[in-house]
């Protein structure tokens, strides 16, 4: 694991997190992008070497919908940055771990930022959701 | 903020979950400390130019015992590198966002790990428990 490549925070409406995280920071989001596929509108803040991303639900069956209806806003997910995901998954699968997207099986994901993601399951680590995420070259 | 300078997760058993993020990292812990006053012992892996911080509860009074109970196990908090703590928390309460532990008027805290730590109450930080920290000189 390189370094925490960026927080992942559940919010209900992104304008006004926005805001509110520009206050926090004293800088505002730096870009915003919608991954269709994970029914999510995303934006992003600088934070030195690391970066953090809100997450707000484009549509009900969202996995951000059902996180906030469960446990409200909050802190969603920790990606750790990777050099060669899958060399990582094969060693964390190894280790005991489970994945929720198995690149093995069904692909590596393309997440926001330009990144292929890979999801482990919060039952094998703690009850922490943890992302995988490798630079797209 | 400097950097993400740690992401705290609360657990029951920290033996067992040095043993798993010993997994996960491919690396033990680096050092554990207890934090009496807090009614902690935690544990700290490194990442790159950030840290993760495993914290157990000693005693069923601790603020980590009390998340367990609440949410379960999983991140208890987001820290965050400042330079200057005072000025920050001046700027931010000008910026409306509550102070957990006010320094202002009790003092800064002393955390793990020879840092100045402040709390922003997460009501105001769109459910995120957010630390400031400085490192003590």
């Amino acid at each position: 694991m390189e370094k925490i490549e960026h927080i992942g925070i559940a919010v209900k409406d992104l304008e006004k997190s926005n805001a509110l995280f520009a206050s926090f920071f004293g800088e505002s989001h730096y870009k915003t992008e919608e991954v269709a596929s994970e029914g999510v509108k995303t934006s992003f803040f600088k934070s030195g070497p690391n970066k953090i991303e809100l997450l707000q639900a484009t549509n009900p069956e969202s996995p951000i919908a059902k996180f906030i209806e469960k446990k409200g806003e909050g802190i969603h997910h920790i990606a750790f940055l990777v050099q060669d995901i899958h060399a990582e998954i094969v060693r964390l699968k190894n280790e005991g771990f489970s994945v929720l997207n198995d690149p093995e099986i069904s692909g590596t994901k393309k997440g926001a930022d330009n990144k292929l993601v890979v999801f482990l399951h919060p039952k094998t680590t703690n009850g922490v959701l943890i992302e995988l995420c490798q630079e797209i070259q």
